[in-house]
């Protein structure tokens, strides 16, 4: 898995900036609410894309989950907790 | 697992006020990224004392996955994927 490119230079500059955006969302933030809803989707779209399922219905919930998984271990790693994240990647997806 | 409990009433504001802490951490603003770090040690040290690991360390690294799977799955709730981060979350704790 490509996790350890996203902790690493412009990505890592990037999450860090995510993280702002989804915490302003989290409060109903406007634009920031609906710019985080819409990145997401993308993101959503672009993985599901990729992802070998019966269903859109049943892609679009395992990148989801995707994103849940890998969104929650870049937050630990962005508040301090790089190696133990790293870990907790590489078991919730081997 | 207690998981819905934390996307209601009180805790579902909590949260969202945590997200908003963590997106101010993650751009490395203070106070912001010293209370973050410390109310996750906090909450690390109480999950990882009810972990029955080999090792305090083992105990410790347990206790950052499952918060960061936890994490994973609330932001996507605050971002409005309710349905799928809660089947997500019961998918990654079963």
């Amino acid at each position: 898995m490509a996790y350890p490119l996203l902790t690493e230079g412009e990505a890592d500059r990037i999450f860090a900036l995510w993280f702002e955006l989804v915490g302003q969302a989290a409060v109903h933030q406007e634009p920031q609410r609906s710019l985080a809803g819409s990145m997401l989707d993308l993101w959503i779209e672009w993985l599901a894309e990729r992802i070998d399922a019966r269903t859109r219905a049943r892609a679009r919930a395992d990148a989801i989950a995707m994103i849940a998984t890998l969104d929650g271990a870049l937050l630990m790693h962005h508040l301090g907790h790089t190696e133990v994240a790293k870990s907790a990647i590489v078991s919730a997806t081997r």
